[in-house]
């Protein structure tokens, strides 16, 4: 049991209906403005933006609008953002929509409150000491972004898919509402799903200390990860399994999971990220093609929790069938389990391995993750 | 899945050495000056007193002290300590100790703010609206007071033992470190074991809906009890085994497992606190003694959770099996399972049906629990 520190100041607001409360939210947390954040416009279609909109109204907040936010969400957005906070002088940022959203409303949050390029703090040139409140109404459950002080920004300019983790960025207020969730597809359902076993598995596997506690939080995740994502392949009204879906996700990156553990790193994260800077991949998707790969290549660091995996997770005795267990589960559910099944010829490897292992020395990982173990690890993914 | 509302502000410092950081903890808080909140002088023998004290110099934080809490912490020694927070004008509390210290401590710190009698919290006549902040040191796990607005205090007066719950009273930092709690005895530390268990279970069982995650959690919570609790019996300087209990024993009681069931509610804690109130039973006896009893009467009203424990903490196939084996492991490990065994006579039923009655009214539980109810459970105990 490692020495650790656990704080997640985060309110979560779930259930039915909350998307009309975010005003009162807002305002009950003394904050008078907001920058509304927001992706491409499915908002709107669904009728989610009326109803924030009604709610900010009601209660007084003032606002304006950043609209646009991609998925692998950009630099170049988040600065438009900040400058909007500067000009207006607006008091907080509510993010309205998945974790690219909220990632993006974080990045603002900061970088409103620094006086220098937000990106400073995305490659560790320097710790983010303030931020404005964010608060955030989700239409997808993957990243946790909702119960965490993370955010993944992509740089345009330099295609790097970096990230920053601050308290000050965990959002004050989030709204979880299993019916704003109902119209993601089925292609976005597994590659949030991928995503959630994603987080839940890098520190589980990694860890330089496995309570038993914490591994079994783990496999609980990925069970109920498992099932509620089959119930929605198959009834994606089925609100009881959307919700166990959206609050399961959050436990996988709100802190709870490595706690003990000594932290382990994030390795097929530090690698995937290379995969969506670089082909715009969506990161679930990309997620998908680099775990089972990763897995193979690692599995031999830790044989006793990849075992354990197998036993729990599926039933079978050793960890290469657990590992393909988990690769033919993720085919099934329609996510890509090669760099070809997403889109990216095999000779993109060269330059992916080079782009990742800028980044593994960001996250202190270069020694174990130089370019040629990234090109090893990426070829069992051809 | 259930609405709900999940905040739980407590940062957790755990680890070894970081009582000698309580005061800056303190400091970085804002705050000047605490009352430091002790039981009977179990913190002076070990030498935590003097590394607190040295802690709270170093940063400067002036303190009065408020000794002598005892287990079933008394109204009176509330009334004491709000009495030296007026007189010197402190701004928080600081317990040092057990559930029963930090209980008393919030219920300080709950008077401390209100301008009349403290119990009326405790009563439902008025809710908490303000309170000063509580920081904890902990030497004993099983509350889980630590991470939670939970006070319960026993009015020697009227031999109520009540409880109140709110966010104002969480601990603003809790100092887990389980090297303070190898001392425990192994009596106590059995106590412990059901007081996390019964804290499981209650929701677990009477909760109106089961997401199969709360399910999980709850299981993973039993299991790692059980293991470490046997663990600490052989081997009561076991680091990893306390840790891993202290840390579980927390998550038991701070929101996470009844997230989205609907809620529940605590019968066994209702009748328990009769026992404690009026034999002064240490809570965790009180409690081995009265969930088998309450298990055998309840099963039929939820069979397939009860199947279920059974068959997840067991590996047997019967809800009856299921109680019997808990049963029997209250035993095993010191617990008593019946009022005899707990030092309490069988004719005490009349009186603590009585007793329990009246705090099951105050819980809104009349309904379901009259004293004939109650009797009939507790005459499962003798």
């Amino acid at each position: 049991m490692n020495d650790f520190t656990y704080y997640n100041p985060t309110k979560i607001e779930f259930g039915k209906d909350k998307e009309n409360k975010i005003g009162e939210y807002i305002k009950d947390s003394g904050v008078q403005s907001v920058l509304l954040v927001y992706g491409t416009g499915s908002i709107k279609q669904s009728g989610l933006y009326e109803k924030v909109i009604a709610s900010l109204n009601k209660n007084g907040i003032k606002f304006q609008e950043l609209a646009g936010v991609v998925s692998n969400p950009l630099l170049s957005k988040v600065n438009e953002g900040i400058e909007l906070v500067d000009e207006y002088k607006l008091d907080a940022v509510l993010g309205v929509g998945g974790g690219s959203v909220v990632d993006s409303a974080k990045a603002i949050a900061a970088g409103a409150k620094y006086n220098g390029d937000v990106w400073d703090f995305y490659v560790g040139k320097v710790q983010i000491s303030e931020a404005l409140p964010v608060f955030t109404v989700m239409t997808l459950s993957a990243a946790a972004s909702e119960m965490n002080g993370n955010s993944v920004v992509t740089n345009d300019e330099t295609r790097q898919k970096y990230s920053v983790g601050s308290v000050l960025l965990n959002p004050v207020v989030s709204v979880i509402n299993p019916e704003l969730m109902a119209t993601v597809s089925q292609e976005y359902l597994a590659y949030s799903a991928v995503d959630v076993i994603a987080h839940s598995i890098e520190v589980y596997f990694t860890a330089t200390d496995h309570p038993k506690f914490n591994s079994r939080i783990v496999e609980s995740i990925i069970k109920s990860i498992m099932e509620t994502t089959e119930a929605l392949i198959k009834d994606p009204n089925d609100y009881d399994a959307r919700g166990e879906f959206a609050w399961v996700a959050i436990q996988a990156l709100n802190g709870l999971t490595p706690s003990g553990t000594g932290g382990g790193n994030f390795p097929n994260h530090m690698i995937e990220h290379s995969l969506s800077a670089l082909y715009n991949v969506a990161h679930g998707a990309g997620l998908a093609v680099v775990i089972p790969a990763w897995m193979k290549w690692y599995k031999e660091q830790n044989l006793p929790q990849f075992t354990r995996f197998a036993k729990e997770i599926f039933d079978v005795d050793n960890a290469d069938e657990g590992i393909k267990r988990l690769e033919s589960w993720f085919s099934k559910i329609g996510a890509p389990v090669t760099l070809n099944e997403a889109g990216i010829p095999n000779d993109a490897i060269e330059e992916l391995s080079e782009n990742a292992s800028g980044l593994a020395k960001v996250w202190g990982m270069g020694e174990s993750y130089s370019k040629e173990v990234i090109k090893e690890i990426l070829q069992k993914a051809q």
